[in-house]
């Protein structure tokens, strides 16, 4: 059998390897073969990360092997060695996953130094402060990511000897005082590993690359894995690289760069630069670095190579880039390239502008486009009125687009605690690292004080979508003190702010958001997205107020409207709890009577706001119980509000109490102990048809949707007292009404008998958030206690209420679907759990032949664009 | 297109047409066809009863034209004529189903009697006491039947006349005081429905046959035919047949027998007769009947007669028959034969002596019991030690055997309540009616002052395996004041009461019972069962006690030991509740490790109770919170006990609270969070097979079942642990010992991903408790408060707990047992739900493929029977 290639030099791979040598390894190699300077090393494959964890977190004698092949092949093209203090080969040991997991896993740089090779690198250099500012920085990275020491022990030390030099900048320290700081580094190795610190560069080198991989399995990274869909099987490559330096002078320095503006998506080479620092440097957002156009004056020729490389790099690879670069001693490197992280806004226009530019076909330019991004947008703006008399009191980096208003929180997991009692949260920080990711989603926006929008909370913050101002100078946080001071006024945890992503702008107050709207290019990715989809996209709206929103957003009728929500209202819930307490029919009917026209006045609402389009009504669904109160105190307020006694009211209450009321008297089942409900509901939804047709002309088919179905008698029982209901009307009122009852397959029977189902029921609608629970077995309410520890342990790497899991779900799901159309050919089919705004749950949902799908209004223009992107690939006939 | 024919002659049926005649039709026609003396007449089918409610409740044209037909040729052939009053036909109208439903239905005898036709009757019999008591009779039934007037009020007119006339006896009213009687009962007819008792006897007819049809539909049969399995779609037929009468003298006299004792299966002739008696008055046991063979003493010849006809149908229909006859002034007619109900002894006796008199084969024989009945001769008899010393206070009728002990009820109302709070009860009656079915289903057994063992108690109890005793004369019974006196001595409701239905023994006190055994016929047609059947069968038990019951009804293993119950014991629930309280895994292994020696036994203890066969021991199952107290006041008292402060166990008990418990932190997702749980558990089980292994020398090979699996990932988490500890065990004691790691099927999405779960699931198991639940998204303990109306308004016609859902669960299992074997060809397949004992669902197993069926210990005769009756009908390969 032919060994397994674990080890490939960058000019043995392409960029079409990328699941082999991860992104960045790929990358590294397209470069090295159209003739790029790269700096040149080799890549441990994915497939020796797998190996690495199925061989139980050793690397084998022949990866062992391999890797060393892979260094003496360096060695020879970059005329170095490895540990050689003459003329000695550093290099940096990167993560390069097949998916762009940026800031998620582990990086050591200038491996191969120790106490010898420093010497020659002194010599060779002349540059000792630059030497030991190397080997401090890789006694310090290697300690923390290859062995796990505390990283902020090393800054301490550091603090210490600036308090000691009195300077401030890391930058002022000398070559004596570094090389001091190395004598304290390695004495605190020795202290806390009872070892000293290796010397031997080979053994750092697997140690380091042992790191990697298991840096895999972090939590930040299982984290961020999840939230992104990537599964845990992929692993990272590791990416081996001769170093060049950025801080070897001030003819030395780092940067990054795009090809175009990653904020507004404008053509223009966008980035920036440090010199004398190495890369780390300029994303941790610690110095603040100069903009690329200034390398123009600095050293135009240079700019002028680096702005060819760039074209170059765009056109190869039809995208807009993402570049990393060093100089060292005047002599550019590229370091990486890949496909740029853009707002949503930039993807869109650059999507547009490529097409225009003739670089891309229509179709291509939608699959580049990442749906769930299009959330950016959506998301609310400030209102007008309310900005013009707000007065901002800051203004920072614009590092991720959007409008935030919220309480202020000072940590992450303040953030996530606020966020966990309802309460809107802009997080500041003085600056984010990885670990507050989970933060950073629980916020509505991030304001930090330092950092470009290249730092973590600019890349992160435009990921999630959420609002983000990066880099204020002027914010003096005090983070212990739970406090900040801008504009000459302290503010406190808990107070207001809003921030505005876009411009940079920050108010010390809240200031009122309103919903974003499609224009530009937006509008047109959309005429496209609609031109190429095949699957129909409704909205679950409740409220005539939604509807507008929807239809705005260019849904194509309403998917499923949840009747029950209307009986929340405070004008009506009296109506509601007398109708609950009735103790006879007529009791019922009487209250239901007072209920009637506010139903009807909300269809009539929701017929015009949809303008004849299909509107789906879901009728009453939750068990009784959830409209009544269940503390004593409430009740007896309650009781006396409608003359009972407590007591009696009590024993309704207590009457209901369920022991699963997610498995208990709700949806279908509550028509048919009481079809009195199901026929005002029949009424109010006929009657306001007849009357808004009557009035604006438009074609009304009411669809009446039965909820909870587990059998096909069960559904026929309510859909004849429906359809009589309905025929009575429409026969009184003498006019031609054409209406539709079809039933939710929200259970797994329903899915499993749906052949019989079909029969009587025009249309399915799946509704997949209880279908998940009750495939699953786990109720949401309940599963948070233990489904963290399923994603620990990697039972489970996506949560199956955001993501359709075609698996087990997505199964019955296509049987209920191929069943239905086995008995009823013209069938419609639906989706109105949350999953109709998922992009991949979309795509499965084309892909079995559903008609549409429903879902939140602000997620209509994702699911436009997701379904035309499944029809691109899988074009439907 | 023909007509459909709706009305057929007896002469023009057979026995085979049972579905379009029912029962009674087709055998009336069969018999008349052997040349057997019945009355002549017509059936109306049950296509007939189909259309009639199609039609909505009315009697098309067709039909009544068909009707009057009929009864033309029947005036033909009994040369006399309907509503003719020198020589009237009179008519009985009997339901007929299709499945024998005894007295849920309604009948109306003497049809055809109006004013001016009595007289006529008069004339022809000179008999008018005769023709005013069959004419007082019909008009109290039809207002019954027909009409719905209160039977109470004509009896409260026949009191008042009996007390008028100071007698005792409906015999001691003669002809003028009965003819009085219709007048009070006609002027109570008018009084009560504003018209006059009709007269016309066509038109009486017609509304009989309407009144039967409807009797389909009354809650009575719609009960029964829950219980039963009886479709609502089959309909019952109509019987209209010439009446004879018992009531014509001395000379007359009807009675009903049996050609086996129904009670034991001895081969004698067996039944009871009155003279000068309509039928219904041997069934309602009002007044106490001769034995049959009184009959040979009274008249030789006619027994003779009777003798002759029933050996010859008994031949003719291969099995025990239930035979109906009258004597009319010293002529036999037969009016009804069908197969007989009889007790579980007799039927087992009856199919082994059938099969002895080579009448049956053994496959027959088999296939002639039904499964259920076994139930039976399964419940407890008394104890012999405590029989001894227990003395009986009276003795009556045995008319359903089995021993039961409990406390009094006199009513089916309280029979239910005090059932419903946990508690065994006797019920004791006067007599019972089929309004209260009900109750005498929640009761352990019967005791009744009047009736035979022909009486309503006594078939009931006989088919609903529950202890009888009937016609205790000496019983007084005061059911209004809740008590009765016996053997001198008054006994309140509440009061301890036992009751022997195979000796007829009655006890005034508690006696304890024990289970029965398998010997006699029994074993002979256990031991054919297990010849013929190719499911095996085991049972579900938790403690060795269970397991010596199981094993000694002839279990092949055990399918399900709940190893929960163990932790409930008094001796264990402290450590169990020091476990759920522990803050570290270390405090919670210390608790732990309590438990390990305790479980170890009861495993010894199953593992030697199954003398090798194999046990399936699940491991816990339900929520933690399951095993703490939720009241503050116990909480306070455990706190005390435990050393924890009040707020501290309350936080405990509070955290572990659930929304939807039954979808919750429970089964494997237990052992996923606290993994050193199944760590325990699997000890537990290894090592008592060890010990028990090297003790007994027991090939014992345990099954570990992993609970509420939804994830083959999830599975093989919990399955890697068990794996593991098993196997460190097994090195550490040197010894060989095999085992197999399998799951319950009991959540959807385990069945519709079988495949991958049985790559590495030795054996699946369906749960179809919780799986039934599951599929039908409604909780056990909630589905009480609509399933009712459910069954009410037909939408369910069985329990689909008690029986299997075939179209739905039943779906879901054969898509997993089918998706399991394609992964692992020999995968073991049992089933550990209730279902596990119910034929119908053992049927459905065994066509499926399962390997094995288990159920309770006092089951698994019957699911032995059935399994074997599953392969006569359809052999497995």
């Amino acid at each position: 059998m032919a060994k397994t290639k674990y080890v490939y030099l960058f000019s043995e791979g392409n960029a079409n390897m990328r699941n082999l040598l991860g992104g960045k390894g790929a990358n590294l190699a397209e470069m090295t073969n159209i003739g790029l300077p790269v700096p040149q090393g080799f890549t441990v494959s994915t497939e020796a990360c797998s190996k690495y964890y199925e061989d139980g977190q050793i690397l084998s004698d022949d990866v062992v092997k391999q890797i060393m092949d892979g260094l003496s092949k360096v060695e020879k093209i970059t005329g170095k060695k490895f540990g050689d203090k003459n003329n000695p080969l550093l290099v940096s040991v990167r993560s390069g996953a097949r998916a762009s997991m940026p800031g998620m896993m582990d990086t050591i740089l200038n491996l191969g130094l120790n106490s010898e090779v420093v010497e020659g690198l002194v010599k060779l250099t002349n540059n000792p402060r630059f030497a030991y500012d190397s080997y401090r920085r890789f006694i310090q990275m290697f300690s923390d990511v290859a062995l796990g020491l505390e990283k902020s022990n090393f800054e301490k030390i550091i603090d210490k000897m600036k308090e000691e030099k009195g300077v401030k900048l890391d930058t002022e320290l000398d070559a004596e005082d570094l090389k001091e700081m190395v004598k304290r580094f390695k004495a605190l190795f020795k202290k806390e590993m009872k070892y000293d610190f290796p010397e031997d560069p080979k053994m750092q080198l697997l140690e380091a690359v042992k790191a990697v991989f298991r840096s895999w399995e972090n939590p930040r990274a299982i984290y961020y894995r999840r939230v992104n869909d990537i599964p845990s099987s992929w692993g990272t490559a590791v990416n081996v690289q001769s170093m060049v330096f950025g801080n070897m002078g001030e003819q030395s320095g780092t940067g990054v760069a795009f090809t175009r503006d990653p904020a507004t998506g404008e053509k223009k080479l966008y980035g920036e630069y440090l010199m004398n620092a190495q890369g780390e440097d300029v994303v941790a957002g610690i110095r603040t670095p100069q903009p690329i156009s200034h390398l123009e004056e600095q050293n135009k020729a240079l700019y002028d190579q680096f702005v060819a490389i760039a074209n170059k790099l765009e056109k190869h690879y039809r995208d807009m880039q993402d570049m990393e670069f060093t100089i060292e001693n005047g002599k550019l490197y590229m370091l990486q390239t890949r496909n740029g992280k853009r707002t949503a806004k930039a993807a869109l226009k650059i999507a547009v502008d490529l097409v225009k530019e003739g670089m891309l076909s229509e179709k291509e330019a939608l699959l580049k486009l990442e749906p769930k991004q299009l959330d950016a947008l959506l998301h609310p703006q400030f209102d007008q009125d309310a900005l013009k008399k707000a007065k901002p009191i800051g203004k920072a980096l614009p590092a991720s687009p959007g409008a935030a208003s919220g309480i202020i929180a000072f940590t992450a997991e303040r953030a996530i605690e606020l966020h966990g009692q309802g309460k809107k949260v802009v997080l500041v920080r003085l600056e984010t690292s990885p670990e507050d990711i989970e933060g950073m989603a629980a916020s509505e926006g991030i304001l930090t004080a330092r950092g470009g929008r290249t730092s973590h909370a600019a890349v992160v913050a435009r990921g999630m979508g959420t609002a983000c101002v990066a880099g204020c100078q002027e914010l003096l946080v005090d983070e212990e003190g739970k406090k900040f001071t801008l504009g000459g006024k302290t503010y406190k945890e808990g107070d207001p702010i809003s921030i505005d992503g876009s411009t940079g702008f920050i108010y010390g107050e809240s200031v009122k958001t309103v919903p974003a709207s499609i224009s530009g290019d937006f509008g047109t990715i959309m005429a496209w997205a609609d031109k190429y989809r095949a699957l129909q996209v409704r909205a679950n709206a409740d409220t005539p107020q939604d509807a507008k929103t929807a239809f705005n957003f260019g849904a194509e009728g309403i998917g499923l409207c949840r009747t029950e929500h209307m009986f929340f209202d405070a004008d009506r819930i009296p109506a509601v709890r007398e109708m609950i307490v009735s103790k006879t029919v007529e009791e019922r009917k009487r209250a239901l009577k007072k209920l009637l026209p506010m139903q009807k006045k909300d269809f009539i609402g929701l017929y015009k706001a949809m303008q004849g389009k299909p509107v789906t009504i879901r009728f009453l669904d939750p068990p009784l119980h959830e409209f009544l109160p269940h503390e004593d105190e409430e009740i007896k307020a309650l009781a006396k509000e409608m003359g009972l006694s407590f007591g009696e009211l009590k024993a309704t209450v207590e009457g209901l109490r369920e022991v699963n009321p997610m498995m208990g008297h709700r949806g279908l089942r509550l028509a048919i102990t009481y079809p009195e409900i199901a026929e005002m509901q029949t009424k109010a939804v006929i009657e306001a048809a007849i009357k808004v047709k009557e009035e604006k002309g438009y074609e009304i088919v009411p669809e009446i949707m039965i909820p909870l179905t587990c059998d096909s008698k069960e559904f026929n029982f309510v859909r004849d007292i429906v359809a009589r209901v309905a025929d009575e009307i429409i026969a009184q009122k003498g006019v031609k009404l054409t209406y539709k009852i079809g039933t939710m397959i929200e259970i797994p029977r329903a899915a499993l008998t749906a052949d019989e189902v079909a029969k009587t029921a025009e249309f399915f609608s799946f509704g997949t958030n209880d279908l998940t629970q009750m495939t699953y077995g786990f109720s949401r309410d309940d599963a948070g206690k233990f489904l963290d520890i399923y994603y620990e342990r990697k039972i489970f790497e996506n949560d199956p209420f955001a993501k359709l899991d075609q698996n087990g779900v997505g199964k019955l799901v296509k049987m209920a679907a191929d069943l239905g159309k086995q008995t009823r050919k013209d069938i419609k089919l639906g989706i109105c759990g949350e999953h109709g705004g998922d992009p991949s749950s979309v795509e499965f949902c084309h892909d079995i032949g559903l008609t549409y799908v429903s879902c939140s209004p602000y997620r209509v223009p994702i699911a436009r664009l997701a379904a035309a992107q499944a029809n691109i690939k899988n074009p439907r006939k």
